[in-house]
């Protein structure tokens, strides 16, 4: 354990001076504010104070805020109420990972830890009035990384063939009042070792939609497509599922006469499968206002799709973290220099094209972030949300209103500056969830029925919800 | 967090063998037991039954026991009684670790994280029925990695030149009766990382004692007898705090008429500072029954130390995985060659020896460590207790009666096989110490003042508890 809190650090001019500030103090937490100069930005310490401004009515001006008008206007300086809805989105897709189960030695590992009535509740999430209607699956190879493929530890995992990819929720009452329609969220689950699915990317492009013309990379293809008989939760395919529900949703709302909206996030590797679903959904559904919002997403496709995309009306925000590598896969180096042979020529179809907005932000915009190289930090969503919540307009320097936990930056990173005195990667369970029986052993606690979204093992019932939802399945698909 | 998950393990006749016996449970948790053979070992799921034999009465055989013989005809085979009495040590050993801050970041980093009267109750060690009488603190500039001490962040720690370093505890009443004595336990606590300090090994070996012959490791000797005015905990060093204490209780024992012993346990460094202590408290209460119960300790001293500790008639049993490098220590390489010839002349006084009787245990007997190359893992109290509760006698297959909780051996490091799944370096507090306030927003809570052992900063008055002990510190030291 001593070994892990050591870290290699540069102390620096700033640091020290900020070290030098604080050592003023000799508890980190003290009543009230106090003002501690921080070059030209005030750092106070806000233990006291609310994480976030009040929510305002957006109802009369929601289309521009979902993009109708590409964000004129509404980026640079960033609108309040913009960034106030990017970051519920982000907080959305950071749910995928707080929630998924990494530990590859548990029987449990590849899907959400928490039933879907009570993902939101655990998470601390139900304060943005979205109700989870239905979890995703996927078919992953990419994800198994190739050592676990040849053990054979795998074989008592939960599913070694599909990994619980994400969710669909919707706006409350309240909320769709709020936001002055019923908003549909999908929001996919990316990977955080970005380096694991792009070594097995295999940057190639495969055709998607009617014409041919638009490609995608095969890997993103692939995981949202798969299926397969031989598996429990993929008899159909992530995309089968996802638009299965949004159908059913948004012909339920219609019919109640509401105005409804599709609004698809993801981070990383589930910012790729964001535009897929997008892809599909306009397809499927013309006229439906859908967005993507996705944080630190690579390219996806080829320019072909990039335009189809737009002809549909699909509205893309892209955020992009600067020093971020991930956005400038795959072929970054290949990209870089056929972009300005492509620019010239317009005519390489099988290059890969970003689409939609950016909304870049800066990890040295704030002072509370070490600015070294840092590939994993770089990337991380909660980086992304600190730096979106301290933006104001390119090139300004961190907003001293913001509000948001600086804490929350270090759940799986090592992005704040020390003096700060916040652990790094500190987002754990007690024990890595083992627990106390009551012989004194230390033992993984079995999960709620509740939480146990299919059965284990031959012999046991289906849930009655999970039974539902699998003859909806059955009749949607006819499988 | 996936790629911490991810580690590599080679595949072996034997984890596949056991994992296809395991493949037949889809719970990991069973009911009742369940016989998988694994070579000639009986491999029973042992959940639902109790992780200890039944406490026996030693009462009429106690000094054998603590090593009147040394331990002569009970070690091999491992006599039962004995080897509950090693690990109640070793757990008391390990409870050095579990309960101290690494934190390099937490302003409270090198204190224990409990008041006294809390330890064993928080950690669980209440059942072994004995009562935390004192803290021990000791200056240690070895074990302040060079670059934290190069850091402006030390100056906001709890104490940069202190840290806590075991404590000392007595035996209640109902335990006195059942081991036929009153005993007083001094733990020390060692480093997780031996490669730290011994880095910072002098190598270099300094009088003890009155004579100048016996002579010890440098550094070892220089945290057990640092002190400095200019420090707030070691005005006194921990020889001076443990002897003051020591000798307090075995006069306020004696007083009433009772037996009393002293047993001196710990673990790497704490297993050579145990060796210190008891040197000095032999020449100073000579006459009390005085042990040492060390687990993984190096050696410490030259042959006169060796031949001076068995004058004085202390009885050492030390603890030895088999594949563990640092009972080696120090001088590896240098001591193998030297035995042989310090064997022969016999004259040779500034080799390092080890003393007393030493107990064996091998990482190969059991069925449930990797045996593969694992210097941590080899070297971790978890892995001691676990051989220790499965050892019968030398080459003889783990003990299929052994009771002690497996998951155990995982709390910091990862030497049980995977097949049980039992999670890696599981041991750890939630979410690093880090609670919501009523704002959300995520804070290390303030410590209850009964778990500040001394006061933070300026001005503030001493708990009552601190103030009585600082006086009789004062008192006793005339400081």
């Amino acid at each position: 354990m001593a070994t892990k809190a050591y870290r290699n650090q540069k102390t620096s001019r700033k640091s020290t001076h900020v070290a030098n500030s604080l050592s003023n103090l000799p508890h980190l937490r003290i009543q009230g504010s106090a003002r501690k100069s921080l070059g030209n930005v005030g750092f106070e310490e806000k233990h006291d104070t609310p994480t976030e401004s009040p929510k305002e009515d957006i109802a009369d001006k929601w289309r521009d805020i979902h993009g109708s008008s590409d964000w004129n206007n509404l980026l640079d300086p960033l609108n309040r109420l913009l960034r106030r809805e990017i970051v519920k989105y982000g907080e959305f897709s950071q749910a995928t990972y707080d929630a998924f189960d990494f530990d590859s030695l548990s029987e449990y590992c590849g899907s959400c830890k928490y039933n879907r009535h009570k993902l939101f509740e655990k998470l601390g999430l139900d304060k943005h009035g979205y109700n989870v209607s239905k979890y995703i699956y996927a078919m992953s190879h990419v994800e198994v990384p190739r050592w676990l493929e040849k053990s054979r530890v795998l074989e008592n995992i939960w599913s070694k063939d599909s990994n619980w990819m994400g969710y669909v929720a919707v706006s409350d009452e309240k909320e769709s009042k709020r936001i002055g329609r019923r908003d549909i969220v999908i929001a996919w689950r990316g990977t955080m070792a970005p380096s694991e699915w792009y070594e097995d990317l295999q940057r190639k492009l495969n055709p998607i939609g009617p014409h041919g013309e638009a490609k995608v990379e095969h890997g993103f293809l692939s995981i949202y497509t798969s299926k397969s008989d031989a598996t429990r939760y993929n008899k159909s395919s992530a995309s089968e599922q996802v638009m299965g529900e949004v159908k059913r949703l948004v012909q339920f709302y219609k019919e109640k006469g509401e105005e409804v909206s599709l609004t698809i996030t993801g981070h990383s590797l589930g910012g790729a499968l964001a535009l897929l679903n997008a892809y599909e959904a306009a397809s499927a559904l013309p006229g439906l206002p859908i967005s993507v919002m996705s944080f630190g997403a690579p390219r996806v496709g080829n320019i072909a799709f990039r335009d189809e995309l737009h002809q549909k009306g699909v509205k893309i925000l892209r955020v992009v973290v600067k020093q971020d590598l991930v956005p400038r896969m795959p072929g970054i180096v290949l990209n870089e220099g056929l972009q300005r042979f492509d620019d010239i020529t317009g005519s390489l179809e099988w290059v890969y094209h970003h689409v939609g907005v950016e909304l870049k932000v800066d990890v040295r915009s704030s002072p509370y972030l070490k600015h070294g190289f840092n590939l994993l930090g770089f990337h991380s969503v909660e980086t992304y949300l600190h730096l979106v919540d301290g933006f104001h307009c390119s090139g300004s320097t961190f907003r001293s209103e913001a509000r948001r936990d600086l804490a929350l930056v270090n759940k799986a990173c090592d992005m704040l500056v020390d003096e700060l005195k916040i652990p790094h990667f500190w987002y754990q369970s007690a024990n890595k969830g083992l627990e106390r029986n009551a012989h004194g052993r230390w033992v993984k606690p079995k999960r709620d029925s509740e939480d146990i979204p299919s059965p284990i093992g031959e012999g046991n019932t289906l849930e009655p919800e999970m039974q539902n939802n699998l003859e909806r399945l059955e009749a949607l698909y006819g499988i």
